[in-house]
């Protein structure tokens, strides 16, 4: 199985109304991809500020799977309508596990 | 349910001994640790290489497990011997999740 990890820190103007369109795409995308086994995402709790402001945890059956995800039209719109528009910098990681 | 997601980016002269070794005391503290519901760890496969080098994701019951995980002297250590040492930057992020 496949891990896929983003942490966000956004810009310092980016609203919560942006921070909640945000939550709803997600919302939508971990139901219309199907190659997502396993989806989770969420703002930051603040319990060590400073660190990072949002992060997304998914899991695919493999890097295939995960390569079809990158190039989903709703993922490629999450990028250019929000991923790009609202983060001062990312990490995103991918890792295998059994 | 709390989700703990950190994002690593290592110093330049980090060698994969060190990140071997930082593997192998992850897989200890997953059962050394009693909070810790589910731990997953992992180096970057550098499918999107130059956002992050390694992650760790990791589920809690709730807030007061997780504080409990940091303070564990596992974890401590971890962060002293091996996180401090080997990162040049990282984001740790938790958010709820039902």
């Amino acid at each position: 199985m496949l891990h896929h990890v983003v942490t966000f820190s956004w810009k310092k103007d980016i609203t919560d109304e942006q921070v909640e369109s945000f939550h709803k795409a997600l919302d939508a995308i971990s139901a219309s991809i199907p190659q997502v086994v396993e989806f989770r995402y969420g703002r930051d709790l603040a319990l060590k500020p400073g660190i990072g402001d949002y992060a997304i945890s998914a899991i695919f059956e493999d890097v295939p799977a995960f390569r079809a995800y990158l190039v989903h039209p709703d993922h490629v719109r999450l990028v250019e309508e929000f991923i790009s528009v609202m983060s001062e910098s990312y990490s995103s990681i991918q890792f295998e596990f059994a």
